[in-house]
């Protein structure tokens, strides 16, 4: 089972040209034009594969190479969306391995077809929410409903796809498939840490989002004694370190990453913060925990005279993994002489919902200082090529499975 | 002595008519069209009241009324010029009041010559430094340096000042004012805290500026267990408090107006943050601890693994006011039945650089809800007539000592 590195890299340094910026960060938004010219691209290099290539209603891609009976497919793939201005591997690293695995197994027949799939708009960073092909597919929402989601200039989810020139096919033509797996960076620096190049994701972390508002008084920075102010920036620099405080206590995490203040003048009293929280653990009890625990500040920064506006953005349930595809990640991991953990993954990804319909689980391999969505993420390419080995493997034991289904 | 309540409102009026935009908020930045324009009003009052009106070479517009003697002048006034969408008080007040001060004198003969004065560019919104005016009549400032000044878009201050028609005589052809006072809203919330119509300023805040720029390491919020974060938010959010705490404790006031934080996705740790403190005094030694305070909790954070770099933007020295003029706007409410208190000025003013130069106070008016530099600025009439009152008093008093100079 021989990855090829060098095809392998040459086909993730070609994505990566597409969308590139200034800093080297790689913008494709969904049914964005350069979305569109990393699709052609992939549909090209599966094309030379032979697998026979569909899209689905929503302009998911799939490619199937047939196995000796119909049965369900083993599927993998990822997404070539990214964030403004992301990384070149997170997203690529799961079609591009999904394409070096099918090379390695070359000619070699299995039971089940197999099949590599592009999931469209996992970032969310056009639409306003992620995993959309995933979500489609599983299931989880209408088909009717992602349509009608809208671009912040407006443009619905359909006349985007139909812009974008695919027509697909119903998702209930096809049948669920018998397992999936995706190989992905891990975004994180736990296996950097421990000197592990596989993690067998155990779960999906859920994740509660809400923005919220400080409201204060914009009085002048010199002419307000520090007991008649209400700062809206001061209260929120509380809430923002007690979330800190009560992610550690809990061992999950929590982070403000958007905050904005108003009005901003250097000699200004701030009257106004905009934030947004993010809060993720891989159990639903943790995360109510650490949800009332920041909701319960809020009101105690109110003792600032501060007044608070929040609402819920997105709760995501934590999906568990699939123990059979977990210990599955775990054996390829092992037949092939390479360490391997089990652990969750805190970002959200389409393996989230691909598993409310078949067994699933995810191929993490490290990243380097753990950075990801932004353009310096990367990993080592032998790591690249290990995770790529673990996931032939793993299709290759999967799809030789005839006794289901 | 009394003031024309119809006349000052009304003068007050038509000036917040100028440069008015949308949310109501005034924007009239130094020697713009709607400055030149807030000026002509004034001159044509000034005219009106039968002033000698001159302009010197930095643009301050002087109305002179002459005195029985030529002795140096009595001298009042204060600006024209805005922050970006401010109030109609700050600056305009003491423009207006003193043409009602000088209309309520009406034709009573004074000693001494009395003259108000219009200072330029007192705001620092357009070019790189407030209180231009008094900072070149005093000496201050060289007026070469005044003139070098340029705005963000290149323009020098003398080309600024050239194409705004004004062609002025040297400031040393003018000897100082026998001395100077400014009727300003307090733009605190102190006077209306202790329910007092008039403040009699001992001095000027001084003020220390930092521009502090936090970097960590803009990591995934998901993926990145706490303890392998480095949040430049959570650093900065540390260091308000601290500022704060400081402040607090000697008796002082710090704020935190600006800070962006940088990438400001809702699901990617601050991996950037850049702020602006804005530390104020009236004494000299409690500005030179809190601004020590600031540094040694810029050092204290950086245990997160986060750095930092930091910059002086700006040092103003505390301006001590002169007990000759502090005392005379004291007699000057007590005269008018008024409760008065000492008390210093947060923002700074005009008066600091006049006080270098001749004996110098300024009088308060209570700001309603502590609001300044914004929309909602407002001071009730009945404050605003007072005000005027305590001033026509004090150049009274003022403008018939002839035992000096």
């Amino acid at each position: 089972m021989n990855i090829n590195q060098e095809s392998l890299i040459a086909d993730l340094d070609r994505l990566a040209q597409i969308g590139r910026g200034a800093d080297g960060g790689i913008t494709r938004r969904a049914l964005s034009f350069e979305d569109a010219e990393a699709r052609g691209y992939v549909k090209q290099r599966l094309a030379q594969l032979g697998l026979e290539i569909r899209h689905d209603e929503v302009g998911n891609l799939r490619g199937r190479r047939p196995g000796r009976r119909d049965l369900p497919p083993v599927m993998t793939g990822s997404h070539l969306d990214s964030v403004p201005s992301g990384g070149r591997l997170d997203g690529p690293l799961g079609v591009v391995g999904a394409i070096a695995a099918l090379e390695a197994l070359g000619s070699v027949q299995t039971v089940r077809p197999i099949e590599v799939v592009v999931f469209v708009g996992e970032e969310g960073s056009r639409f306003p929410r992620g995993t959309i092909g995933s979500a489609a597919m599983s299931g989880h929402v209408a088909v009717q409903k992602i349509w009608e989601l809208r671009d912040p200039s407006g443009v619905s989810f359909r006349d985007a796809l139909a812009t974008y020139g695919d027509e697909g096919e119903p998702i209930a033509a096809r049948s669920a498939p018998f397992a999936f797996v995706e190989l992905h960076v891990e975004q994180g620096g736990v296996l950097e840490a421990d000197r592990l190049p596989i993690g067998a994701v155990t779960a999906i972390a859920g994740l509660v989002q809400r923005a919220v508002t400080f409201f204060g008084d914009a009085n002048h920075a010199g002419a307000t004694p520090m007991h008649l102010r209400h700062d809206a920036l001061l209260a929120a620099a509380e809430w923002c370190l007690g979330i800190e405080a009560a992610a550690r206590e809990l061992g999950c995490v929590g982070t403000v990453g958007k905050l904005e203040v108003q009005p901003g003048g250097k000699n200004i009293i701030p009257g106004r913060v905009d934030c947004i929280c993010d809060l993720r653990a891989a159990e639903a009890s943790t995360l109510d925990a650490l949800d009332r625990r920041a909701l319960q500040l809020l009101e105690q920064v109110q003792k600032r005279g501060v007044t608070v506006e929040e609402r819920l953005l997105q709760r995501v349930e934590p999906g568990p993994m699939h123990e059979r595809a977990i210990a599955g990640v775990e054996r390829a991991a092992a037949a092939a002489g390479l360490g391997c953990r089990r652990m969750p993954s805190g970002a959200i990804h389409d393996a989230l919902h691909m598993a409310e319909i078949c067994p699933a689980s995810m191929i993490f391999v490290p990243s380097i200082g753990g950075r990801s969505h932004c353009p310096t993420e990367d990993t080592e390419p032998r790591h690249l090529v290990l995770g790529s080995t673990v996931l032939a493997r793993f299709l290759l034991e999967f799809a030789n499975l005839a006794d289901e289904n």
